[in-house]
């Protein structure tokens, strides 16, 4: 099991034997594992604004996404996975594009297998992972090719459970766990401190921050198929 | 303050504007601090082999370098920082080419200044940096493209000694700070962990790591100055 602190980095790693698990906690992964739990039937990702526009004229879709964390233009909806609880999406195809979650998604097409991964579907991707004898990835989205605090923490737990299902022995792992580590049992204080808080603490999304931080309520296994994002039953 | 966790990710900071400090602690960085220190001239940081042989048929000069931590062939030296200790460098120019340091130096030519940092010589070069006002980028050479852990604790180990003098708040340098944090009270726990430690142990280069984690044993500050590192009076 590795990490892969930025999408820019992603080159450096074998992804066609592995599984990868896509990161993008504030919000993109999260906002999918919302969707799914509260019965969307798929999510699909795409890379430009262009693209859901047009992809969101067929019958059952709705439009979400953003840009600089601000709902882009187009779009029905922005990138807030609290949107998706009242039921927002059952049964319909959420088209959702975000300014790096789907672009890491899209970067790691060659993968044998992409999952996403979120603090509200932690357990469930790890009960999965536990069970797989593919070499892990655990690439994180960062913010425009930077490295961030929050996908590097949510990697550092997922290894930190998993530890002894895998070997986690190797330099970003490791630092992802040390992080973790550190911050455990305060991850609030941990969230607060990093510039993409900041950033959607200018927007007001403070509700959205304590979902995404939020452990296990939304517990599905979203699991890319045929360009789609679906809850895998496992 | 802020932290490049990988050469790869240099393109994202504006070096232009900067002073970079570039980082490889195993071993290019501690053996450029204990060559100047034990009386080189001048260190030239070279891209490839080829050049180093060339630029090493000059008078007063010595050829050292390793690719894959071995010396690279026709060379004189490898990147040993104990070779110096007793003068070999002395009054010469020492004309270096290593896997990553030298890369990252070549990387970060646009920024206003670089210096190199390592533990012998960390606290002449924070109470240098003390002094700045210019925007300040810590620049880890890691291993190939790959962030490791050892170039990221000593990131976080000057951050956190300078974190009253300049804003270190934002993800890199919170994430460099937190692994140092962690491990502060027992380095060599950490870098037996590293990847790095573990290539360099089957070359049985141990008394090379004891050296690179030694603080302050060679007080100077490398300054890149019309292509040569020379230590800088201030």
């Amino acid at each position: 099991m590795t990490t892969c602190l930025s999408p820019e980095l992603l080159s450096l790693y074998n992804l066609e034997e592995s599984v990868v698990v896509a990161i993008d906690v504030l919000r993109a992964t999260s906002t999918i594992a919302s969707a799914l739990y509260h019965g969307a039937n798929a999510v699909i990702p795409v890379s430009t604004v262009e693209e859901c526009i047009e992809k969101g004229q067929k019958p059952e879709t709705i439009t979400a996404g953003e840009r600089n964390g601000i709902t882009a233009s187009g779009l029905q909806y922005g990138n807030s996975p609290l949107l998706y609880q009242d039921g927002l999406a059952k049964n319909k195809t959420l088209i959702l594009t975000t300014t790096n979650g789907t672009a890491l998604i899209h970067k790691s097409l060659q993968a044998k297998q992409i999952l996403t991964g979120s603090f509200p579907n932690i357990s469930t991707l790890c009960e999965y992972l536990k069970g797989q004898s593919t070499p892990i990835i655990l690439a994180c989205a960062g913010w425009k090719g930077q490295v961030n605090l929050e996908d590097t923490l949510f990697a550092g737990a997922v290894a930190t459970r998993l530890d002894q299902h895998f070997d986690t022995q190797n330099d970003t792992t490791l630092l992802a766990q040390a992080l973790y580590n550190q911050y455990q049992h305060d991850l609030p204080s941990l969230i607060r401190q990093s510039s993409h808080y900041k950033r959607l603490g200018r927007l007001g999304i403070y509700n959205d921050i304590q979902y995404c931080m939020s452990f296990d309520t939304a517990p599905v296994l979203p699991f890319l198929y045929e360009g789609q994002l679906v809850n895998k039953k496992f």
